[in-house]
């Protein structure tokens, strides 16, 4: 088996404002880990399983280069750079055309460049399962996180029946729920969260491209007669046939429909990092429930605030609780835990 | 009449830190006027009434040196240094020591050096009221402010009855009250916030302590004698006899005891900027009902905060109300305005 990783780091940044930025966006930052990014962490998770060599990155001009220099064990051109977003249906198609001249028969593993996971042997095991009924039954197969509470910031995957490690069919693919929903999902314990981490065969994808979007599967097709020049962003020719992509996700576009997805039910702790509430899960707290990385921090009849202090200087709280306070060289960010969602709607501010 | 004006500059500048510390305490702060500190504003406030060299300051060794920089129009023989921090009585004391070698007939108008007030003209029409007060009747009289809400934070002055710019006998001073007490005081119209401003004749204030703390004016006697040293803060005879002094303030040793106590209720807009939610009265506010000076500050979902940024940075509000942010180069607090009398909390944890 060709097994290769394809890790998806696009994203605009605004969510971790201002931490991230459209040059330095979420994948980039040492949020979880002081030595390494959460791009680096994740290269580095599944080099146990996936030589460097066979571990690509699908990105945008702009962030290219600092995945670069993160990512230096990676051969550059393992680097592969859209010429435009057009969703990850394109995304993962573009990919799978470059891995697919290398790597004809890639067993291809689709990850986030920014999630945590906590487990990481518990993980690869799951790729290699997940690897294998790609491969024998050529099935789409996804990881479904076992929830842990009825959040309704995620997709849904609804089993049959739903045991940890035991491949399932999916039954449907759900949107984000409301409460009442996720409750009965969680309490149902048959539904899983949408990881958005995949594994299939070339050749099975490349099938699903021609029954469900032959409109991408055609472009694919003709970038795949490129040559060179796909590995150029700025070729004219490649741009044209970019344009020509439709808006789609993968999951929409193709694996809600596909006649074979399966997923892998997994509980090796699972965290998207998705703002910075999500934070709360990831460090220990002061004696206050504060989450406090940086900075020198003085709370009094504070709590639960999550203090992130990245110019040094002292930071005192008094008599708040459930913020998100972000001090940088250049920003200061006063956010209430509950609005962290909104951080896009100050960049439409200040970019006014 | 020999006007003279004495400016108490102590205070430990700890309820506006991180913009005050103890070198800077807050009338050195361009708190309110971007061009002039809160202690220049007192002093320009009077020079249309009292000329400069007969302006003085008393203050500690430790802001000394900011006072005179920030006072180049003084004398710098005016600024007086008391070797121990006494409370009030000995200042005053200590003051009318120094002044008195002087302008031994002088009237004394003793201000504090961190408070606004809005209408100055009407200020010194009241202070030369009151110096006649003084002079004519043998009283200490002091400024009453016509109370606009039930403040639990101000002691009161209570009389029988009162008109503005009317001179009255105080009846009785009244510590801090309680939220109802406060209530009935400002219902009654006879009540008055004690604004720590008096006017007295030198002859006056040495016979009073005399008569209510003998103890306090055979230790001024002794410091009058000391000729130049009592001009030098380090000086072993003035420390010893100030060491002393006992612990007491002007209002409760002398003031609320003095047989001929006067005030003259006014209204010329006063503030005493007691900490930071006083800064809602003194600026315009944005449309969201903020406070908003220094940096470039973006306001979503947000509402009625304080917000200074002294550092330039970008400052970002999202979903957050009542609350005072001050950044500085060296700090940042985040502080609730309901909690803001409580920063020393936070000094003392800083300083363990």
């Amino acid at each position: 088996m060709q097994l290769t990783v394809f890790i998806m780091a696009g994203g605009s940044g605004e969510r971790f404002w201002p931490l991230s930025t459209r040059e330095k966006p979420k994948q980039l930052l040492k949020l979880v880990d002081k030595e390494r990014s959460l791009i680096r962490m994740t290269v580095d998770r599944v080099l146990p399983i996936v030589p460097a060599e066979r571990i690509f990155i699908g990105t945008n001009a702009i962030q290219a280069k600092g995945i670069a220099e993160e990512l230096p064990m990676l051969p550059i051109e393992n680097i592969i750079i859209e010429p435009q977003f057009k969703d990850t249906a394109a995304a993962i198609g573009f990919g799978s055309v470059v891995i697919g001249e290398k790597y004809p028969d890639a067993t291809m593993v689709v990850l986030a460049s920014d999630h945590l996971i906590k487990n990481e042997e518990n993980f690869c095991k799951r790729i290699l399962t997940a690897a294998e009924v790609a491969e024998d039954r050529g099935a789409i197969v996804t990881l479904g996180i076992k929830p842990s509470r009825p959040e309704t910031g995620y997709g849904y995957l609804e089993t049959e029946e739903c045991y940890i490690g035991e491949p399932t069919p999916v039954v449907r693919f759900w949107e984000k729920p409301n409460l009442q929903r996720a409750e009965s999902y969680v309490a149902s314990g048959r539904y899983l969260w949408n990881s958005g981490m995949f594994i299939f065969n070339i050749a099975t994808m490349n099938q699903a491209f021609e029954t469900y979007l032959p409109k991408h599967a055609a472009l694919l097709t003709q970038i795949a007669k490129l040559g060179d020049a796909k590995r150029n962003y700025s070729d004219a020719k490649l741009n044209d046939l970019f344009s020509k992509f439709e808006k789609i996700s993968i999951d929409f576009g193709i694996m809600e429909k596909f006649h074979n997805t399966m997923v892998i039910p997994v509980d090796f702790g699972w965290n998207d990092i998705g703002s910075f509430p999500a934070l709360d899960e990831v460090f220990e707290k002061t004696e206050q429930g504060s989450v406090v990385q940086g900075s020198r921090v003085v709370e009094v009849n504070s709590s639960d605030n999550i203090v992130l202090g990245m110019s040094g200087k002292v930071i005192a709280t008094l008599g708040v609780s459930d913020l998100v306070i972000v001090d940088t060289k250049d920003s200061l960010l006063v956010c209430s835990k509950a609005e962290a969602q909104n951080i896009k709607k100050i960049l439409e501010q200040l970019n006014k």
